[in-house]
């Protein structure tokens, strides 16, 4: 083990145990929650202990800056802490731990920063709490109104605002202004660095992507006594929808997943009255995109008719193509000699991207798996990242 | 309206609003939870009035006793109050109801018990708090452990036994010795009185029914990032599970029902590690029964082989053809001019009819939907089950 892969292991571990469910082995870090408190508590020790001042916008984002916050404008890095449901380990704490080895890499090697450098910690990135994914860096651009996002509740009724202890500030173009780029690092989620040998790459784009609410409506009844011929069970619909997704996908080299259903009543001797399946669908291009959710609007329909149920689909978010700074891109691909990839996943830099000069860096993740408990990255590779991302700061803060 | 129904409906008013969700129109009268211990309470308030003594059997099934209780076996009727979630107002209060009414209309005709009349109320008959369903006459009959009844947990993780708060005192022959017949009026749970035109039926026998638990495993990981050809996802195998349960019963005249699910985690952008499904199967023959379970597994099985899941089946309750006494039933029938009917649905009836000669008394239900807000019963067919009601007691109790 090489002494960065070291002194990776012993801040990782710092973290580790937080919000770490004893039976999954999974994380339970849902944004404002206990452990991610907790973890950003630690952000502002970690910060203090570099003598980084730490700020906040507002909406429940950090921000630690290291050099004279008045030496132009800033280069900023960092990630998020919050988790899926049963997440992984490595899915946005990655890039904040990263971020602070990155500055401690530089220090080391005595290089300061000609501009600042700033270490982020963006709230509610994954979505798992409040139901709008990258909701801190919406707020901070402005892409979600700040009395939407005030009012966005979790599952048992508490609002964003009432989690954050205050209205969230909203926009801060003032705040955006002072960046000169975004780099976020981040646990690859799939197996591209795996094929292709290499522990680090730098992203190209992030596919349009978005969540589709289908409701289907039928009639409850008792599962016991309803004849199959006077049912109108919207649990049929509902399957057959799934099975189409992932048959419209397949064909178009696409991504379809129905991953979340809620049913009323969910009782085992009750035919529904009504199924919900939450459809999340993504592709290279808009258009392959919004042919692959109207073919799997269109099957839906159909069995509905053949069901007697009744279908509403509602789009619940959709995020357009997002290129990353094509230079930016090329100039970090050149530094690193690393392979240049697209992605399937949201990100707040997809967010941050459409207003300021943005960059991604993944780190290999051996199984590829991610939003799962089996996500992981060796030490060896997280060391790579934390260089390679030290790299980047220097390039771009410190000449 | 006669007077008879209006009694019913000033009596059924009085419970009509105990536990009904403003939303859905349903009822959450989960067994042991506040409103099913509302309806407890006004049951011996009902005995009360009429100098009833209550009993219970240390189970938590209530018995109210009119008539010398030495004066010879008596004759049980009753039924429960508990519902599904968002269930009916009728499956189970009314058989409640309809009992002390019969016992008003037999004591304003100056009819006096030979043998005593027992008005019953049986606790847990859904099973949807605890998931054994007909908990309260297993009990009683000895049909369920007394561990395993006091260790069931509900959605909160409370037990039965913290519910009923003791341990359930288990069998008590010499209770079911002291009851010559058990007859349960129940709203009829389909269609076949609306198409016999008649208010009434006689019951014949209840379908061979049970719950089967199907466990798929697959692989959590990323829905934005994940391959379609590296997915090992278990809502596909779900998905063709229910669609191949709904083609096996329709080619059998059966009835099969996956109306219940659990994913983990259930989050938008993570494929699931784990789907449970639970099938609800019926047959009229045990043969027919067992065919169509063993075909729905075969085809999971072979599903989930394409998909790279695991399936893993648990038999959660199987319930045994129920012929109802035939005698009684073939004499209640023709006291009644009533159609013998059978049915789908499992009640409490079903298990004492192992121990001691019981019937049903099924009452039209316009829409046939049951479990479900929408059940219903006209206030003059009611009437009409209360008459029928005092008959059957005044036949087996008074002559």
């Amino acid at each position: 083990m090489t002494d960065l892969a070291g002194r990776f292991r012993r801040l990782w571990d710092e973290i580790a145990p937080v919000g770490r469910d004893a039976g999954s082995g999974g994380y339970l870090r849902y944004a404002l929650t206990e452990p991610e408190v907790w973890l950003r508590e630690w952000f502002r020790e970690q910060a203090d202990r570099r003598g980084m001042p730490v700020h906040s916008d507002g909406n429940g984002n950090l921000f630690a800056w290291w050099g004279d916050p008045a030496a132009g404008e800033a280069v900023l890095t960092g990630s998020h802490f919050d988790s899926v449901p049963h997440g992984g380990a490595y899915d946005g704490p990655l890039g904040i731990v990263s971020a602070f080895l990155a500055v401690d890499e530089l220090r080391a090697a005595g290089v300061t920063p000609v501009r600042p450098v700033v270490v982020g910690a963006f709230v509610e990135e994954e979505g798992a709490r409040f139901g709008v994914p990258c909701l801190g860096s919406r707020l901070l651009t402005g892409e979600i109104a700040v009395e939407r996002a005030a009012g966005l509740r979790d599952a048992a009724g508490v609002s964003f605002a009432d989690a954050l202890g205050d209205r969230p500030a909203g926009a801060d173009p003032a705040l955006l202004g002072r960046f000169a780029a975004f780099v976020e690092l981040h646990v690859e989620q799939g197996r591209a660095l795996v094929e292709q040998d290499a522990p680090v790459a730098v992203a190209s784009a992030i596919w349009p992507h978005g969540r589709w609410r289908f409701d289907f409506h039928g009639e409850g009844n008792h599962a016991g006594t309803t004849r199959m011929v006077d049912r109108r069970d919207p649990m049929l619909t509902y399957a057959f929808t799934v099975l189409a997704a992932n048959k419209e996908a397949r064909l178009r080299d696409a991504h379809a997943t129905v991953a979340r259903v809620a049913v009323e009543p969910n009782a085992t001797n009750a035919i529904p009255s009504r199924v919900t399946g939450w459809l999340d669908a993504r592709a290279a291009e808009p258009e392959t995109l919004h042919g692959l959710v109207e073919a799997v609007r269109a099957k839906a329909a159909e069995r509905a008719r053949r069901d007697g149920t009744e279908l509403a689909l509602t789009e619940e978010s959709a995020t357009p193509l997002v290129a990353f700074d094509g230079g930016l891109a090329k100039r970090l691909a050149t530094l690193l000699d690393a392979p240049v990839l697209p992605t399937g996943a949201g990100h707040d830099a997809g967010v941050l991207a459409a207003h300021l000069p943005t960059a991604m860096l993944f780190v290999r993740n051996p199984t590829g798996v991610s939003h799962s408990p089996a996500e992981s990255a060796t030490d060896a590779d997280c060391a790579a990242g934390v260089t390679a991302l030290a790299r980047v700061l220097e390039e771009l803060a410190c000449r």
